[in-house]
């Protein structure tokens, strides 16, 4: 998930720590309220977690999903408007010609829809005695990529690491990829939910682009908020000038059209 | 630095954190004493840090230089071959054509020179009140890869932080690296000299493909030891397929010639 912000030297980003129960009207409400929660205190980008109106887990996606426009995704567009805010909605499970898919939608401050994005890469995994979870069981993967610019400033990640992958990876994998783009990096995850069948971990987090923990929720329902200092951005990269040094006689990333 | 090992399950890694003084001939004789040490100790792949045979730091990098192969190449070659490992020679500032680069070589159990490899990017930073430092004032940097494969298990680094960068991305980076790339990541560093003009973090490393430090040198001069297990790498590469989750269609990194 990919977001550019260039209008604002600084402004406040806010992550929903939602606790996602198994009631969509529910999760709908409360996400909602919480986001006019974060508007009121000031926060001008919105992210809702990952699979933020359905529990998390393959036997719930084709059952929750929705087409896009729907239900929830009306909901988000609404109160982007009303809250003159832009909101990464988090993801979703999608209904599409009967396939499904694991989508965000990312909604301006006039509540236009402004990017629909699949998730690429579907969460397939196999830890023995630790987690098993095949995403690939009943969502199909995306296959194009949202639009973005190569000098984006703010990386924002829906995202539900669990109780093995959590600990292990969800702060480093953040604070690498602040590092090695200097840029600023976000994961909004649902509230830890002990009694689910998919644990979540938790601890919605903002790195800066030197690779530092700015704010970091613990695993409870909460909104996390920073302010994110373009200057700062602006100054690392000047003293580590690692895009004027890349080697683009030597190497590039090629993106293809499917 | 790229270093494919495939005919060995388990292997002993010696990383030699050598104290480097400005006597290369002296530099030369302990960093081969070391690698005999760490070979007895029934180490297999050896590597000597950044720099190893002269002091880091612009104005001495011409001073220094050699050609390859050249009296520190020497050494090294035959320190390998008596010892019958394979030695990661750190780097040495090299001459060639009265340009001057910061060079890796690397030699089989034979004493063949089996890589050359001159650092791609150089070190140029500019944190006010904190490091200054521009390799590219003497340095030129290399134009070629060093031949690697894409399913590379360990990737060695030789090199030399400083007390700004050190603390705030060397360990990070290398276990990013070692999760992104499920690899075992190794870092060789000189010892710190706090008198030196460019003073090394220290702290050389090992970090599994999980990205756990598996073992972390303080900042004396040290050998660090560490058992690396390509099944524990295969296993992990099973739990978390990232690689045959990779999306070949939508997007892929190229190498050009200069």
């Amino acid at each position: 998930m990919v977001l550019l912000e260039r209008a604002m030297a600084t402004f406040r980003l806010a992550l929903i720590q939602l606790q996602v129960s198994s009631v969509k009207s529910d999760n709908l409400t409360r996400a909602c309220g919480l986001v006019r929660e974060a508007a009121t205190q000031g926060a001008k980008i919105v992210s809702l977690p990952e699979c933020f109106n359905c529990p998390y887990g393959t036997k719930y996606f084709p059952q929750y999903a929705e087409k896009i426009p729907g239900e929830s995704t009306q909901k988000l567009s609404e109160v982007a408007k009303e809250c003159s805010i832009y909101l990464i909605g988090g993801s979703v499970p999608e209904e599409d010609a009967g396939k499904f898919y694991n989508t965000c939608a990312v909604f301006g401050p006039d509540g236009t829809l402004l990017i629909k994005y699949r998730k690429l890469h579907l969460f397939d995994i196999d830890v023995p005695g630790k987690i098993t979870f095949h995403e690939s069981e009943t969502l199909s993967p995306g296959d194009s990529f949202s639009t973005f610019d190569t000098r984006c400033q703010l990386l924002v990640y829906p995202g539900a690491f669990n109780l093995t992958t959590g600990p292990a990876h969800w702060e480093l994998l953040q604070r690498g990829r602040a590092v090695d783009n200097q840029v600023y990096v976000a994961t909004a995850s649902p509230a830890r939910d002990d009694q689910a069948s998919y644990v979540a971990w938790g601890h919605s987090t903002v790195v800066s682009p030197w690779g530092d923990v700015l704010a970091k929720a613990g695993t409870e329902e909460t909104i996390v908020y920073s302010d994110i200092d373009l200057k700062r951005l602006a100054e690392i990269r000047q003293q580590i000038p690692i895009f004027s040094q890349k080697r683009s006689d030597l190497y590039a990333v090629e993106a293809k059209k499917p």
